[in-house]
């Protein structure tokens, strides 16, 4: 589901060269962590040029969820729901949030355990960072709100695929859309 | 900090009969799990009446709590968060919550820690569900409510102290306090 561009691939055919750098990138993310792997090194391993990484993947960030191997691409997903604005911005979020990760709670719950386990070398905590707090700075206008509203979005995860707080975890998607919709809205209106 | 009460112990001084239980309790929630780990059997394996426990900790949460060796007593602050009522109820319980924990950041991201990777066995969990969704319920009325606020301040401990999402984990307390308390605040009320 990641968004692959059309383009001549350098060394084999495309599928190859994207098997190939996801295959390095997971062993340089794994062994350096996100930040420490570079590109390069990655492109390197893998026997293709750089910039086969814009090429395929976005960027480098876009490689790391394919390393992941997502049921869902959830750049895509927050920028669709970040893209319509602010008004009603709380509730569309936690129901696409809910939607895409109810099915894969236990997809989620890896990530999420893994994130708070060994923040340090956790991918998926930079993800969570950097692309979904620049995508909520640019609807809300402002890094601490967007951050508190990942802090949100943390702790309805912890509550309802984790640790599986009741009845936050078996309410239906509707009741908790309704009620931490708002409670992120008041943010976002702050 | 944990209550104690006034009244004649049986076995030793109650220096003795509460290090006893706190030391019986510690090894049996470790080993059954809080729920498991019976009243009756704790104090049988400290040798007093299983009546001393309630005597001495207010109940088998206050045990447990008291094995957590805290620099607080949790229940007591949230009890008096919650006693003045509804209204402001969110600023307040941010702002206790952060005032008690900003300063012993590393012991709350173990308790967490410990609850988000091994929820069974962990009674931290378990101590926020019986005790501050019981607490918040008699304050807000409706237990999917409390449990959602809960999440809330799951999140915000998890962003602010664990894995320290900025710029959550930089923020002036009062910062937070205002836009995460007006988040919470909307869940009270809506």
């Amino acid at each position: 589901m990641t968004p692959r561009r059309r383009g001549r691939p350098a060394g084999g055919s495309a599928g190859d060269t994207r098997a190939r750098l996801i295959a390095a990138a997971r062993e340089q993310f794994a062994a350096r962590g996100f930040a420490a792997a570079s590109v390069r090194s990655i492109a390197a391993a893998a026997g293709v040029d750089p910039s086969l990484v814009n090429h395929h993947f976005g960027s480098k960030q876009g490689l790391l969820v394919a390393t992941m191997d997502l049921p869902v691409d959830p750049i895509e997903k927050i920028s669709a729901v970040v893209a319509a604005g602010p008004d009603g911005l709380g509730v569309r979020l936690v129901r696409t949030f809910l939607e895409t990760w109810d099915p894969h709670r236990d997809t989620f719950s890896a990530l999420i355990r893994t994130g708070v386990t060994s923040p340090d070398d956790a991918p998926a905590v930079e993800v969570a960072r950097s692309i979904l707090i620049r995508l909520l700075t640019d609807a809300v206008g402002d890094r601490l709100k967007a951050s508190l509203i990942v802090a949100q979005i943390l702790g309805l995860a912890t509550a309802r695929y984790i640790v599986r707080l009741d009845p936050v975890a078996t309410a239906t998607l509707d009741d908790v859309v309704g009620a931490y919709g708002r409670s992120i809205q008041a943010i976002v209106d702050g």
